[in-house]
């Protein structure tokens, strides 16, 4: 008889953005008329850049001739891209990262989902609270945790709480811990880490023998300049952390589908009876086993997010969507809501009207003002009383939302 | 202290391809001038047909307008690819399958690797031997068996050898299993099942509440008319499988990235205290959760397949592929080798010379011949002593790699 992987069981109702996606759709469909406007997931609207596109059809035409056709290409990704990365992402910020340290993949929702296999079951895992649902979710179903609490609070994690107390920095742990998610630019907060919170927690991650996983999917938005852009500007991080980077907010491939993530081959873990084994090499077994490479097509237009032409083209893109979070900061701000985030990433991390529960203010605002947004406590018990919203809506739609929160919500 | 999963060091060697790549390399190295013939990945060679190309500039151009641009997709696939597949891969052969069964992903390594996520660690696992390498590694990465003996067997596991004793079709289990990989057209022998054989894998099945994961990623390449094309054409599947399909074979998107996979909603596994459980939903809460969706250009591609254009492109390289299949398992017949497949399978599965090892045909093939192909032994014991040659190469080195063959190296 064929069992279930029970762990399954223990996850809470469904994952936040389907249960989004059911709600709006549920409004709409008795209110037809409703012009609904999505600041809610974090998906971009903003069409890919001229020179990703040019790229794009230079590979599809490369695949129609049996000179330029590719089959399988290397699980890991094709050298012209990681030879990219490294000088583009990490070179050019003074950090040394080697080609078989870059795994190039279909997304950091997978990369932060799949990365926990190649840990053991019992290692204590830390999490911020609020967090991107993924990290939590994925150590539930791999069997990481016991039963969640009426909070939502899974047994068997260590959280992270991230209040207006702390500025929403999670604070190093009282109790040891081996696995550390952390992202920075922050989803949902928006806040960012400077390098001595970077440094505190590479000191923590080495002192205990931990393992950072640090998501930063959000780099391109760091505006103030001495934010560190990636973990590995902190000294010591190569021996004890894993990053994510995306192309999905830098350059709109949320539906194109590209991302990265970094495992240093100095980077170990162990084994219970103490022998180091490198964190590179078991990735590599995992990536290679369970995954077959991205797209040849769409890793072309990846690399030509590097070009002259795609650089500007995307930092035009990324300036667009920051204008767009400084609208809605402003605006919120001058209607009298507590508003955080939007400065060096594209969230801005509301507080309710009057206290009220995040989910009870989202569907206020979805019948009030028909603007979508995603309610906090969806990433973790301490998001409760707090709202996202995203800053990659189109300008005028994002105005306009902001304008209409204005008007028919009191703060 | 970060601890890893130390199943992962149960597994044997690297995984087999890249084992391969390493070998091919060493000789080329020192032999570059042989012009190497690659017979042994099963990788096509001729480019994506006309019509596909043509979707993939489309929906690059949609990509590059903010009216037509696209985010993110559902998980699960776009309508648009999920009514075709559902229309003509199932409704066309008389079987019935609801879009909300349909999972569209990257690829069918990625699906047949993952899918035991949401099983109990403790079900009884049968494998075929010789297998597609995935369905046992990830098995083993999951912690579902010990450590492998001698023969690469590894404890835990219930292994069905496939010889010419029994035609290379496994035989029902002696002792109850709860989950089995069966795939047919097969990889590597390239033999088919007919109804009757499976018949009496699904009523063992039913019988014994097990689940069968059926890949069919080559059913394509089926010729014979009597032969199923899926596992849902016999009586009782859609309560006891799974199955997986795959563009890769069929369209030539092996670095074009597309398959999917069927979870009928009637099909039950259970808890431990004896409740049933939907596996569409668990599969459909791991697909949400630890993948993003299929590139939509990808998906525009794909759904290019099922015009009428590209039906016709798709038979003639199949066609092409299967000429190949014809040209190998003639030529090497006539000079006196023993040889399987080929017929409904683009695999064409050879007895060594002289009853030698795979690996050492494999090198006897690399250094004399400069011909690369896989070693039997690779995909489980039961394959050593054969060897796999695909019909995936170009038409002329498809002829010249086996005249080579005849001519320098005896049966």
């Amino acid at each position: 008889m064929a069992f279930v992987n029970e762990h399954y069981l223990k996850l809470k109702a469904g994952y936040l953005f389907p249960e989004i996606a059911r709600r709006v759709q549920a409004f709409t469909r008795t209110n037809p008329q409703a012009e609904i406007i999505r600041l809610g997931i974090g998906d971009v609207t903003q069409p890919l850049p001229p020179a990703v596109i040019k790229s794009f059809h230079h590979a599809a035409d490369e695949m129609g001739r049996v000179e330029t056709f590719r089959g399988y290409g290397p699980e890991q990704g094709y050298e012209f891209l990681l030879d990219l990365i490294r000088a583009s992402d990490y070179g050019a910020r003074g950090v040394s990262v080697e080609s078989d340290e870059i795994f190039i993949s279909d997304g950091s929702k997978c990369d932060s989902g799949n990365i926990q296999e190649i840990f053991a079951l019992d290692n204590l895992v830390a999490v911020a609270d609020p967090a991107y649902p993924v990290y939590v979710d994925t150590n539930v179903m791999a069997g990481r945790t016991g039963e969640a609490d009426d909070k939502g609070r899974y047994h068997g994690l260590y959280y992270m709480p991230c209040t207006e107390e702390n500025d929403f920095l999670p604070e190093l742990p009282t109790r040891k811990v081996d696995i550390i998610y952390l992202c920075f630019p922050n989803n949902p907060t928006g806040v960012v880490a400077d390098r001595q919170v970077l440094q505190a927690w590479v000191d923590y991650a080495r002192e205990n023998r931990a393992v950072i996983l640090f998501d930063a999917a959000y780099e391109a938005y760091i505006t103030e300049e001495q934010i560190p852009h990636s973990i590995y500007e902190i000294q010591g991080a190569k021996e004890c952390a894993i990053e994510f980077r995306s192309f999905s907010k830098t350059a709109g491939f949320t539906g194109t589908r590209c991302a990265y993530t970094v495992v240093p081959k100095s980077l170990m873990a162990f084994t219970k009876s103490g022998e180091s084994v490198s964190l590179n090499k078991l990735w590599n077994r995992r990536h290679t086993t369970k995954f077959n490479g991205v797209s040849y097509p769409v890793q072309v237009a990846a690399a030509a997010v590097y070009s002259d032409e795609g650089k500007t083209q995307v930092r035009a893109l990324i300036d667009y969507y920051m204008e767009n979070a400084r609208i809605i900061r402003q605006t919120l701000r001058d209607a009298g809501f507590t508003v955080y985030g939007g400065r060096n990433a594209p969230y801005i991390w509301m507080k309710t009207s009057g206290g009220i529960s995040s989910w009870d203010f989202f569907d206020l605002l979805l019948t009030e003002t028909h603007v979508v947004g995603t309610p906090g406590s969806g990433f973790g018990p301490s998001g409760e009383g707090y709202f996202r919203l995203s800053a990659f809506g189109r300008r005028d739609k994002t105005a306009e939302a902001v304008e209409r929160i204005r008007n028919k919500i009191s703060p």
